[in-house]
């Protein structure tokens, strides 16, 4: 068995006001010894020179956040999401990721039409596919809680993510299991158990749900512990389902952005031991 | 095939301020021939007095709002919830509607164990179902939006609703499909179907998903046409699974709230001519 602590992620949404820089610095200080990166964090530094300073802190990446918003009904659109999804996987392969994190996008403007958008994802999903396995990186598909079905992502279940990876080699397509978006679903322990025997999951965030709900749903990620979420119950889940990976902390919180990140760092990791590494035992 | 507009009900909560009599003499005056009823506007009156103003004002109640609150673990709270739900089913045959909707109940404070809660729904309807076969009532259970698992029903999909029903008599146990709370699922096709199959579709409520999510996200019930939801394929699901009965508009929504009441019923009737009416052959 792994100690628990060397499977831990900083996502680093979780310190948002940190540049990736100071996020890198921040994890090596606190003795995490992988991260989740953004995009627009990456962007900033330039992902070659992200790549080195990475490397350099001795750091590893377990995602890239994030690919994804499928859902064009254009050929604009459609061209520009597959242009921007074979850019991220390229810049998951430098950052020496294999996983790209897919929030696969919400119904168009006006459009009310969740079974098309949903048809749609799937067809980008094939057209993405072949690069992917070209770049030795996993599309990564993320249900989004329900309550984003219509504004962020038509895909809302573990079970409907296994299903549009389905037709796709399971190092092309896998998926993340988080816990903020998945928690409330009675199928749950049963989709976990699937995706463990497809070999499909590629990744495990962890993250509460606060109450209420913040005004900004998406604030109501909380620190594990403030919310409703029984990290034992599915931390063991993924763990029978034989996933051995990064477990990444992602919080979006407006209190927990307005805390100096080390202080956050502290929290987190004492929240982990407490709630999450019990319940790892691979 | 019936008249649409002798399927509409007006579910009371969508004229919030307005006392029983009140909301009876609007849905009277404007033509809606059925209303669903809350027990808290038909306390204030009297069961009796209510059930006899009903008949005199010529409507139908289409449904009492509501039974349920069945996840306490104590058995006082047990006791509790028992005698509450019993007394619900008889104002329900008093007033006479066959549906006494139920919203489960979410975790008991300081718990997170939804399987948990779950199973004692499961117990608590065993409970109820002799006393609803007595009444002539159905305990029609309400799947609600998954935002809602933790604090306000364990009961997230109609399928769970299905399975939670399905040891029991379907003169016993029904459910209601509401629009708000199951849009986004997608197996939500299937899964009427089979409500209709197994003649468990006890009662259609209709209401849009308005985006933002308001700070209570309760109150993002929209009146049709102002959300996401597209009724026309919903209506025509529910339709085609062979329901055959009311249609309630149940709204919750500051701004309809504070809009006079026969506004409001113009509206509605506007808009459930044009989103929902089409769509019924029954």
């Amino acid at each position: 068995m792994t100690d628990p602590f060397q499977r831990l992620s900083l996502n680093t949404i979780t310190t948002k006001n940190w540049t990736l820089p100071d996020a890198l610095d921040g994890a090596a200080r606190a003795g995490i010894p992988a991260v989740g990166l953004w995009r627009d964090r990456v962007a900033e530094a330039g992902v070659e020179t992200a790549a080195k300073i990475v490397r350099d802190a001795g750091l590893r990446v377990s995602s890239l956040c994030r690919g994804g918003f499928l859902t064009a009904a254009d050929d604009d659109g459609i061209a520009r999401a597959v242009a921007d999804n074979r850019a991220a996987l390229e810049e998951a392969a430098t950052l020496g990721t294999d996983a790209l994190i897919m929030v696969v996008g919400g119904l168009p403007d006006g459009s009310r039409d969740l079974p098309g958008a949903r048809a749609r994802v799937a067809d980008r999903l094939a057209d993405l596919v072949p690069h992917a396995l070209d770049c030795g990186v996993r599309l990564v598909l993320e249900p989004l809680h329900p309550m984003f079905a219509a504004d962020r992502a038509v895909l809302s279940t573990l079970d409907q993510a296994l299903d549009l990876a389905a037709p796709h080699p399971a190092d092309a397509v896998g998926v993340v299991i988080d816990t903020f978006h998945v928690f409330w679903d009675p199928g749950l322990a049963e989709a976990v158990a699937r995706a463990g025997r497809e070999g499909r999951i590629a990744s495990y965030q962890v993250c509460d749900f606060n109450l209420p709900i913040a005004a900004d749903a998406l604030l109501s990620r909380g620190l594990m512990g403030d919310g409703v979420i029984d990290f034992a119950t599915i931390t063991a889940m993924v763990d029978a389902a034989g996933y051995s990976g990064d477990v990444e902390v992602e919080i979006f919180n407006a209190e927990v952005w307005a805390t100096p990140g080390p202080e956050v760092l502290t929290r987190l990791k004492t929240r982990f031991a407490e709630l999450v590494a019990p319940h790892l035992t691979r």
